[in-house]
């Protein structure tokens, strides 16, 4: 679940896919948060099947609402990222006005679960392991911790990939508007900033506002010259 | 400690601070930190005493191994953050490339220790509740779990704030290099946007870049204008 999930994520980040149309990546992007959501639902049908089985109340450990909770939004995210990105018929400054929340409730959502997934490792250590138990750090114990340890390992660097300026999907339109002016189309251009291997973020706050309003000067000009 | 931890998060992204002097948020900023650190720390010593007093092992469970990350990340970060950002030593080129992984690692290491707690709280009402059993939901067990949920939401709230481009401390930089141009200082634009209670999100990816490159062709075209 956790890897379809992060692998919805980090699509629109790999540089080998710029090249795809941007309707095939919403549409893989769509695709493998499609499968996320039946994973999730077929894992919350076998707990609540295993608890029946077992006789052990249904939801109420903070594993449980948490993770409730985090279904429950997902399937909203789901829903709405449909409707409003997929289908042809949402206008453009509401996808604009949209965006932004998305990509943020999807990222809350990724972290939410590896949340989730903690505490349900943490339950499980502590219910099944009773000789030797869990205190005692039996070997299932330790190897249990290092799979834990590596979980929120992996969900910091699939939000590292996520939010790195660099990493982004160069956009089409500025590519367009900006190619007839005689400049790189930017596609290219950052791509081959990710083959190099140069891995600087580009400055936060000030420092990047400076630097991308002098960027855009320097193209501005450009363009204006080339019009001239 | 969250507490502390998300108003040393937060402490650039409200606007009524926007007037004061970087170096003074920087100094409140590395002092919530250092208070931070410093309940860390106690809490770190009051968690062994109480498992020594008890004969409980040390360190043997996930939140514990999660948590000790935590906290020396947490030390690193501070040390790292102290050396390069409030130090006059520091070049601005090593500051503004070290800027995005103290900003991506401060919020990654503030989820981290939601998750830790979330795991905590999970053991201690497994361990606290014996009779009746967390499994039975006494009333303090739904309390405690309504508690989690709340942090969950805190944590997400404080993430959205500290995301979000428009609650960005204006830079000093450009508002000083726009002023003598005739143009209203850059704090103060973007401080009205805020007080007018506009809480729309720039448009991400290509619609925002394109909306950005129109705004700084309009600034430099006023520019140009005033300097002819």
């Amino acid at each position: 679940l956790v890897s379809v999930l992060s692998s919805a994520i980090i699509v629109y980040r790999l540089p080998w896919t710029w090249k795809c149309s941007k309707l095939l990546m919403k549409f893989i992007h769509a695709g493998l948060n499609t499968i996320a959501m039946i994973l999730a639902i077929v894992s919350m049908v076998a707990v609540f099947d295993f608890h029946n089985a077992r006789n052990i109340p249904n939801m109420y450990s903070l594993h449980s609402w948490i993770g409730l909770a985090a279904v429950i939004f997902y399937s909203l995210q789901l829903v709405l990222g449909f409707a409003v990105f997929l289908l042809p018929f949402a206008p453009v400054p509401l996808r604009a006005a949209l965006m932004p929340i998305h990509v943020y409730s999807g990222l809350t959502i990724f972290a939410t679960v590896i949340a989730t997934a903690l505490m349900g490792i943490t339950e499980k250590l502590i219910f099944s392991l009773q000789n030797p138990a869990y205190s005692a750090s039996p070997p299932e114990a330790t190897f249990v911790n290092c799979l834990g340890l590596l979980l929120v390992i992996f969900g910091a660097l699939v939000l590292w990939m996520a939010s790195r300026p660099h990493w982004k999907r160069p956009p089409e339109v500025n590519a367009e508007v900006l190619r007839p002016l005689g400049e790189p189309p930017e596609g290219r251009e950052a791509e081959s900033t990710m083959t190099d291997g140069s891995n600087t973020d580009k400055p936060p706050l000030g420092i990047s506002s400076e630097a991308a309003r002098k960027q855009n000067l320097k193209l501005d000009e450009a363009g204006q010259r080339s019009t001239m």
